[in-house]
């Protein structure tokens, strides 16, 4: 019960976070990025301050989910509708280049098939949380583009996780085709029941829920309630515990008390969201990566991560002009958490050798790395992609 | 990186102390009774659903610290200032009453020495946290008693934590007098610090905070920055985390910008709060505690520890009125969390045994239920009793 080691770490982790995103956003880069590097710094690989262990990672999942949370709490589920075409192609190709890529890369240059399988498991999947911290930080999460990316990267999540399960069963030898079809059907029931069922449910009770908003703390218990509930019943299907919050979000996103929980969340997400990205930071060996070899590999899974999300995302969504398409397109290259989770579960099971599991890990933290001065420098104009806005944002446009 | 478990287990802990929350509070009685409970009944005791592990003590303790965090926010230095003396002699007479009766009562049963000065330990220190919880669902922590109440528990803790640095070192065999003087010295001067240099300089400076106070998130991230640092300090001196907590609250309450930090950080306190008192009901063995030799010596200690914190502390408080004396005594009573982490010192020391450690857990649980519904029932009439505000409070009334 000797908690007080756990609350140093919990100080250096914080403060350290907060003073690289500080500097950070001093050089008018996103916060995000300090976060990370200040992870990476404090981490094993350098000054070894910090090395994770299970209650970091478990504070470090309750920021990703309360970060999706607050993502899926800005997103409505008919701005998603108005783009969902684009997302869905823009997913599917997003997710078959950098697959056929990654497995290609490892057997020509004379890997065997499971370790293929995993690099280009490992190179499907986007990292929904950096983009879409990216693009709260330049308040771009209303425009066309930004519905794009987060929708197609809920898909992407779906399609990743399943490539994972297939990839992981098939090295595993345990996978069965009833087991694989029940798993694809869990996941696309459950987001078709919240996007279908849960949505216009919201929507009817949120006046009701509303009117008893001011009775001490109902609807905000209720909320973290609901999140919490759908990350559990995501992983528990097997999916990731991120889209269960982010599909809760956007389920309580409808309702019309969306504002004060919008508020009330913040706090929650400034506290534990950076635990998120200085643990994720803190997973990078440099030592690791610093032989010519490695890094020779490493670059090379890099570009291939990020022409082959370019193309296959970028590529589909050229309907909305070539800027907006190359901004899709690097909004899907960071790989970030989910990157990390296929690389340390290929780790777990045998197949990935540890230097190939440390090109994954940098992979996913380059491709996170590269993205958001990317995204910065491509953004759109955002008077020109303004979405046609939900209810929501027209009672925020008739306070003065 | 398993984190599944991990959040299905936040999910358990959460939902049930927010329904023991909710249905206590129907039942017009504190919620933080109903949070005990719902530990206590999905603990091991009983349901066995939740077996307290590291990641939970550490949510506890971080929920403890945001507890204690924002009962600092509450408290104006200048008004703990006013009732120093009745709050000082109090808290003197209040240690010395519960020690020396829970050694005499083991030793007059034939314990060891070693065994009885623990018990003796752990009926000392109060519970700041559940009275100030209850304090604060009554919205009574602006009163004379509050302030008393909560000012002796502050002086009671860091007594209480002497006593058992000196009971631990002389058990241990590894106390030095030079040792346990440096103790005493850093704890008396962390505090004297913070009261008589903190508070001034927060004063002073909190104009400038509060001027930079629009830009993104700076303040709230500094305060809780400032909090987990000043916990950090509390346990490398020797102290517990919550008396830096609360110190830290205590000199950001001087700022202007305090009713912001105060919104910001309820959301945090309702997230996690409730985790602490869950995980201290789980600790509850119900079994240990129904052997009859058991129980009559759990009933035994209990009456003890009632009686001598109030007759200890409501005597000293005499001069506010009776009623006043007797709602401080009580508002004292609770051990909660003080009681436990000296109760399982002594286990881990070897000093005491189960059947014991049982005693001390179940008199820690049970002042802290017995208290509450006392403490609502003995609820001094406000508009008599309340203090002198600080400018703060005036800057609200103000406002229609």
């Amino acid at each position: 019960m000797d908690t007080s080691h756990a609350l140093i770490d919990i100080l250096l982790m914080f403060a350290a976070a907060k003073a690289g995103g500080f500097l950070l956003a001093r050089l008018r880069q996103p916060p995000v990025i300090g976060e990370l590097l200040a992870g990476v710094i404090i981490g094993p690989g350098v000054l070894n301050w910090l090395r994770p262990a299970e209650f970091h990672e478990i504070l470090a999942e309750l920021g990703v989910v309360f970060l999706l949370f607050s993502v899926g709490l800005e997103t409505h589920v008919g701005s998603l509708k108005a783009v969902g075409r684009v997302a869905l192609l823009a997913a599917l190709m997003g997710v078959a280049l950098p697959f056929i890529g990654g497995a290609v890369l490892i057997k020509a240059l004379g890997g065997p098939t499971p370790e293929a399988l995993f690099v280009g498991a490992a190179m499907v999947a986007t990292s929904i949380g950096v983009t879409a911290r990216v693009l709260g930080d330049m308040e771009l999460l209303r425009t066309v583009e930004a519905r794009v990316i987060l929708g197609a990267a809920v898909i992407d999540d779906i399609l990743g996780l399943l490539i994972i399960a297939v990839v992981g069963g098939l090295t595993d030898g345990t996978a069965s085709v009833a087991g694989l079809g029940l798993l694809f059907g869990e996941a696309i029931g459950f987001v078709a029941f919240m996007a279908f069922i849960g949505v216009p449910l919201a929507r009817r009770t949120g006046r009701h829920i509303g009117a008893a908003r001011h009775q001490q703390e109902g609807p905000f218990a209720l909320a973290l309630l609901f999140c919490l509930a759908m990350a559990a019943l995501s992983t528990k299907i097997g999916l990731a515990a991120i889209i269960g919050a982010f599909l809760a979000g956007m389920v309580l996103a409808e309702t019309r008390e969306q504002w004060d929980l919008d508020e009330q969340i913040q706090p929650i997400y400034r506290f534990l969201v950076p635990f998120f990205f200085v643990v994720m930071g803190a997973h990078v060996d440099v030592h690791a990566l610093a032989q010519p070899s490695t890094l020779g590999l490493m670059l090379g899974v890099v570009a291939l991560a990020v022409i082959t999300k370019v193309i296959g995302c970028g590529g589909m969504a050229l309907s909305l002009g070539k800027r907006s398409a190359l901004f899709i397109g690097v909004g899907m290259v960071p790989r970030g958490e989910v990157g990390i989770i296929v690389a340390s579960l290929g780790l777990r099971l045998g197949v990935l050798p540890v230097s190939l599991y440390g090109v994954l890990i940098a992979m996913s933290i380059l491709t996170t790395l590269i993205a958001p001065p990317l995204l910065r420098a491509l953004a759109p104009d955002r008077s020109l992609t303004a979405l046609d806005l939900p209810y929501g944002d027209h009672d925020e446009e008739i306070v003065p």
